[in-house]
């Protein structure tokens, strides 16, 4: 990711462009989707943005119908790959597709034979050779899908590399924000990310949508976390973007407008580099007196699973100012959208 | 489960209640049934046991069509968490779903990051935002679908929970008893089950149904693993339940009409519970010379999965008088019963 | 396998069998398929290879529609049953028989319940009443297969049985051949498979075409692991085939037209029949230099997955005479081929 190079991006006006008509086949209308791949957000115009914006809209829409379903990829191979166990962004993408009538295979590669010895970009001859058109990765080694990039066929969607990024994610949580926010834009807004900022695709993906939307991006967790942020929000703020580091959490929350607490790996405890959970929950939790410091109606957020006690604090998560189920739901919605942006590019091919 | 509560339950007569026409949508016709949620049939009333009586008679009549599917659910989204491996009782929610022309997301959440420490409420939670409209949840936790079913907003179906209650379960073993029985009906039919009754949710859940059904029920198995149950059936005699618990094996098969036996759960052995398998396959395992004790044409079930040679000899198990594989096939027909009636109550919502 | 059976085998010409119409629902047309199942590869006549050839070539049509679906299974329950970890043959028919509109169930029986003590025939007993209509089996036991045909009321495919067979593979590599060799013929044609042939299915069903399609078949390998085939190559003389066992490398692949290399299980070496990975790269592997050694135009094949750098080169892995990503491919293709035909054999029970 390279935010220097992204420096004039802003968020264009909300209605610079239409919701597509998503009942129909992709590729059909004129639509001016230009990506075949999506490995990072960095590689996503204020345009391009928007019209994933727009078009979730639109899949938001499909949701609430009550049969959420329409034809467009109906009879397309979407295969999902995941070399790491995930629940909640696996079965996201599924229903996803299975919204968009796709049909969907399952493939965990962790436990299966496709760890036996063969490398990933053979694996990702043999998927595509066996029908996959979309291919949906999930990976521990950064960069993982941009190599899949370059020996597939079809779409790849990046649905988690290392630490590196994680852009369905980053573009959920810019989607629930713009939804929440009175404006419905993050421009000028006090947005935190609060935590393991260090191990955190979630929040490097963030950083540089929320940066890019205009948001006033503060990073905040415990300062051994913090490594590498401070230079690297230095030169984004030199790029024009407005991006701090703290590890003071009253300075970050105070008159925040979105607070996200990111999930506390456990197995990280043993590398020394975090506390106890409990001395974590103590210093860094986001309780309800801490979440007193932000505005009034500020937005609670965190991408999933909770560890409830450590990170956040029960009452916090189910408080009406907490959006974590509604960016569940709005996750379908925006990986329908990525999927049927991408299909339209694919078509060509 | 509170036997007393249901002292005057009967079984109604067969032509009571009429057989839905399944092929269309639920809800759309004049069904009475009032239940979202499947917890237990202790929820269930007379009248609601018939329904779903009628309701499978209807649907084993689609399973014997060439294609065995009906658009009833079309585009909704059933999704089957367990956290306990499970074959049959998955794959039958699975094939029922299916059969319905739903949607099913699968998820073992035994090897999925559903375990990553979130609450169950959580996963409930983010299961329902990801698009889940029916629920089915089997738990190694007595009571976790009630749980689930104050957080869930559509219909939870118990799959299976700790040794509590197992309700489709019970539910297709009396719909094979009435299915098979001369008469059609269990009332006043000697129905013996034949195991480890302490550990079994299938023996609590079938007590319920087939008491209420008016059956004669013997619960037979080692005197330890009764414990409890004696003072049960008392309560259930004085509330018009017939009800009686033995160690004897003679005692219990005598002139039997069906004999259910349990499978075994090996694992028990450790606990000191239960004597080797060698011994209680000597002492209670389901022999023909057992069974010979029974009426001559008496039934022979078992839930499944059987450890052959322990508590049922193989030439039992395959016996004509077996109904074992039948009770699988009316274990589909019964699960599509329910999510049919179910979805139709969940349609209003 | 008898090979001496067979001996008159001879491929028929390639305008015999008329193309199927697999559009429609199998068993409609005049298709004279005759099994019920497909255990392994000696139970087919030449006429037999030839229609699945011709049907196969109607299912390549189909995969380069631009959406590769016919109806002629829907709502059809194909059941897909492995004992044994895989990717590529489970997904591969996942995909065959979504393609044709069946329904699929994966059970994948290592991680399952099914392994809880309960009999094969039990379990394939269940599964039918289950639902399963057609029946994908892997299994560690050789033979496996045919005891489930025996308990199973609809189709069985064997989908890999222990050292034994798996016959989908050579019906795949035969047909990648066939249509990648000049004339479109193996007859004639030196075919070398190169590796641990003794613990290897995939070379004895390959065999078993191979010859009967009047191949110069050669197998190559440490002697440690050709035990007992050159008695089984000298019957096979005998009865009219062409079969020829080397320990020679350069012997085997001189003016070879087709070589296949065989993947190396790593597991083998623990047991001392293996020579170390470097040893045996060092001695056997697929090299440039040894490819030279065969026809211009030799073709390259491989099952995958494959150890790049061990049994094949990753030069020749990609290189232009490399068809190791066809086979793939034509892999569904003659799954869904399998599939039709059998289904229209089962169509009548």
């Amino acid at each position: 990711m390279n935010l220097a190079a992204a420096g004039e991006t802003r968020e264009p006006a909300a209605d610079d462009v239409p919701v597509p008509a998503v009942d129909a086949v992709p590729g059909a209308g004129d639509v001016p989707w230009r990506h075949r791949h999506l490995l990072d957000v960095d590689m996503l115009t204020a345009a391009d943005l928007e019209l994933v914006m727009r078009t979730t809209d639109a899949m938001r829409e499909v949701l609430d119908r009550p049969i959420a379903k329409v034809p467009a990829l109906r009879g397309r191979n979407v295969t999902i790959l995941f070399y790491e166990a995930s629940t909640r962004t696996r079965v996201s993408f599924e229903v996803a597709a299975k919204n968009l009538s796709a049909d969907v295979v399952n493939i965990a590669a962790g436990t299966s034979s496709v760890t036996k010895g063969e490398s990933l970009a053979d694996t990702i001859r043999t998927v595509e050779a066996l029908g996959a058109e979309m291919l949906v990765l999930r990976h521990p080694v950064s960069g993982a899908p941009y190599l899949a990039a370059e020996v597939f066929g079809g779409s790849v969607l990046n649905g988690g590399d290392g630490w590196h990024a994680h852009p369905t994610q980053a573009l959920l949580d810019l989607y629930t924000m713009r939804r929440r926010l009175p404006g419905g834009s993050v421009a000028g807004r006090k947005v935190v990310i609060l935590g393991d900022i260090l191990h955190s695709r979630v929040a490097r993906s963030n950083i540089w949508t929320l940066t890019a939307a205009g948001a006033d991006l503060w990073l905040c967790g415990p300062s051994t976390l913090l490594h590498g942020f401070e230079a690297w929000a230095g030169r984004g703020a030199a790029a024009g973007r407005r991006f701090h580091v703290t590890a003071s959490v009253e300075e970050a929350l105070r008159d925040a407008d979105v607070v996200m607490a990111l999930r506390i790996q456990r197995e990280r405890m043993a590398s020394g580099l975090l506390p106890s959970l409990r001395e974590y929950a103590a210093r860094f939790g986001l309780t309800r007196a801490r979440l007193d410091l932000a505005r009034p109606e500020a937005l609670v957020m965190h991408p999933g699973p909770m560890n409830e006690g450590v990170e956040i604090a029960p009452d916090v998560a189910v408080s009406t100012q907490s959006l974590i189920t509604e960016q569940v739901t709005n996750g379908v919605a925006v990986r329908m959208a990525l999927l049927y942006l991408l299909a339209g590019v694919g078509d060509g091919r």
